[in-house]
């Protein structure tokens, strides 16, 4: 019950055992065009360039960025968390001018202050996430999409820890480019990190197409500067997702067959109805915590619905409870990083965890462990709390 | 019966079924220090940090290469198939000064030639591939270490293709990186990269490291340059493996199941009875294919044990056939990259399917495939040859 990665829905590792097949099997290609497809659902596009990149979320990440921002064009980062300094790092490494914007952790940025940013950096890319697990705040991005048009800059976001559990609208909200990953709200492994790339994105990453010696198909490089990396190369990866095929990397099929059951699953639930569950179970969690005395961390007005921060209660150790919780009752919360760490628990409801049983038994174990550690505690408060939000809702 | 990526050992995939667990749970962590534990031994090394990079073996390349080799410094290539063009392509996008020598495909190095190479262009870093599968050949490396070692250069090589099949001393040999994949020899699926690196090596890696920004522990950054890649960089993953346990990326779970039991299948059989192993059934193969009337293409003393390059017979249409034999029997076999693309098939007899049974299917349904091609064959001819050679060899 941690912020990530979390146990996967039992269905995403059945599916995993599934047998291989060679990489330009029919059956195999087959697979990838349903991926694709699932996807496109999943992000709520009509993107034709919806793929996997073979890595974790943080590879997803990379080849966004490390593809779409040539060496020493401007990209602008909304800080407001640990993974908004991650793009900062990750846009630093690939030899860009990185420009924060930063507000106080616990908080989220309103458009105009990022219009305002972008108006005066003039970035190539704005590079932002979407949900930060850190301080556990949502972005609104309805705007921003527009803003960056306006402007002419491309917008990435990271929803690595946000998709499936919260509203993601990728067209609808101008997206260029959006990386995820399984081990959150889609209820799978880490491993493999979902990306769509809007047709703007695609151009300017095919303009610095590049084909490897050895496997020269006869079509020609594109005049921008060589990507820096070649795991990461994103117009080598569509050309391997496309119909030429051109070998790259070897797919990861297991990881593969891993990504499409969690898309499936959630296409079968809908993206409304996973979004309300997450919402629901998140808010009777939220309610429990509260009855048991918890004090919530973070505007709750932009909170995520799938993981909830409280302020660890003066005077006690929180990582002794943690590992008691994680000992003595086989249920593993988190803190945070940087200023926030030892100050706050994370509390995940996500994914396979997204259940009215996983919520009722954390509040159950949550409560014993904090009376061990003597804080006091109302009996059954946190359990009544979500039991009787859990009425109400229905 | 491609040259990879073949069937998984079921055991592997099984394995990759098994519930996951938060990644800092005591039992996460002890599964991680069992595979670097496990790997030390595939590599035949004691080098403490030997891990896994979460990606396809090309990962594994990028992040040695990357975090081996600083921007301007030079790295030579050995080239004698695709592969060889692969480390020198990251080379180049990495920002290294690449210099190659090669050979004719279907050919090897010797060390002469080599040692002469490396005095002429004083290398940081040797990059070389063992066994390339779009020749077949494998590189022999017994006096490579040595060489590097007196003219001051690192040495890395990608074994990808041929850990398990082939031997491979790691320490003995004096290699400093060695990366590998899973979906080869051990028997698993594409998405995972061991690696072990030497004390020399990490400390260069060590010399370029960096802590990023919301998880700084208080350590200290190295002198070099910052590695110019997040994902890949060796120094944090070092620091997410050892008992730092820095947060990086989250390590891929279900894979990290999948590439522990593939070591763990392989240290159970015994290094050189694996190796034997792939020996035997690729000479079995070898044999069949001879007796056929087929030619093999490349030097056979330095021929890779799980892989076998035959040449496409004059007037068909080798892709056909290889069609044919994938709808009609179920039965995967490659061609080949560049010059030799179209002009021979290759074979693979490597991890699961290294054995008799696999053998000798797939050279009976061979011979009925050629027949439908229209190419003279003699009847049994190729089963015959390999049970005659297992009796031999018995």
């Amino acid at each position: 019950m941690g912020p990530g990665p979390i146990n996967a829905d039992p269905r995403v590792t059945r599916a995993m055992s599934a047998a291989l097949v060679g990489q330009y099997d029919p059956w195999m290609t087959d697979s990838m065009n349903q991926t694709m497809s699932l996807y496109r659902e999943v992000f709520r596009t009509a993107n034709e360039w919806t793929f996997l990149v073979d890595g974790t979320s943080r590879a997803g990440i990379e080849a966004a960025l490390v593809s779409l921002v040539e060496p020493g064009e401007t990209v602008l980062v909304p800080v407001f968390g640990r993974f908004g300094l991650l793009l900062k790092e990750i846009g630093e490494r690939i030899g860009a001018r990185v420009v924060t914007v930063e507000v106080e952790w616990g908080q989220v940025f309103d458009a105009a202050r990022l219009e305002d940013a972008i108006r005066a950096e003039k970035p190539a890319v704005v590079a932002v996430v979407q949900g930060d697990t850190s301080t556990t705040m949502n972005q609104p991005l309805e705007e921003l999409g527009a803003i960056c048009d306006r402007h002419g800059a491309l917008l990435y976001v990271d929803v690595t820890a946000s998709l499936g559990g919260n509203r993601l609208e990728t067209d609808a909200w101008g997206l260029d480019a959006v990386t995820a990953g399984l081990q959150k709200c889609l209820a799978g492994p880490s491993g493999s990190a979902p990306i769509t790339l809007s047709e703007a994105a695609v151009a300017k990453i095919r303009s610095r197409r590049h084909v490897e010696a050895g496997i020269a198909d006869g079509s020609s490089a594109g005049p921008g500067p060589v990507i820096r990396s070649n795991y990461f190369d994103l117009a080598q990866i569509m050309d391997y997702w496309g119909p030429q095929r051109l070998n790259h990397h070897t797919e990861a099929t297991t990881m593969l067959y891993g990504a499409r059951e969690c898309a499936r699953l959630l296409v079968e639930e809908g993206m409304d109805a996973a979004v309300a569950r997450h919402a629901l179970h998140g808010q009777a969690m939220a309610a429990g915590l509260r009855a048991m005395g918890l004090e919530l961390f973070g505007d709750q007005q932009h909170r995520m619905n799938n993981v909830i921060a409280v302020k660890i209660p003066d005077g006690i150790d929180g990582d002794a409870v943690r590992s008691g919780l994680l000992s003595d009752y086989g249920v593993e919360i988190g803190t945070s990083f940087g200023p926030l760490h030892g100050v706050v628990w994370r509390i995940g409801v996500m994914g396979y965890n997204a259940r009215r049983e996983a919520v009722l038994t954390t509040l159950s174990v949550l409560e014993s462990a904090l009376r061990t550690a003597g804080v006091p505690v109302v009996s059954g408060g946190g359990t009544g709390a979500a039991l009787e939000f859990y009425q109400e809702a229905a």
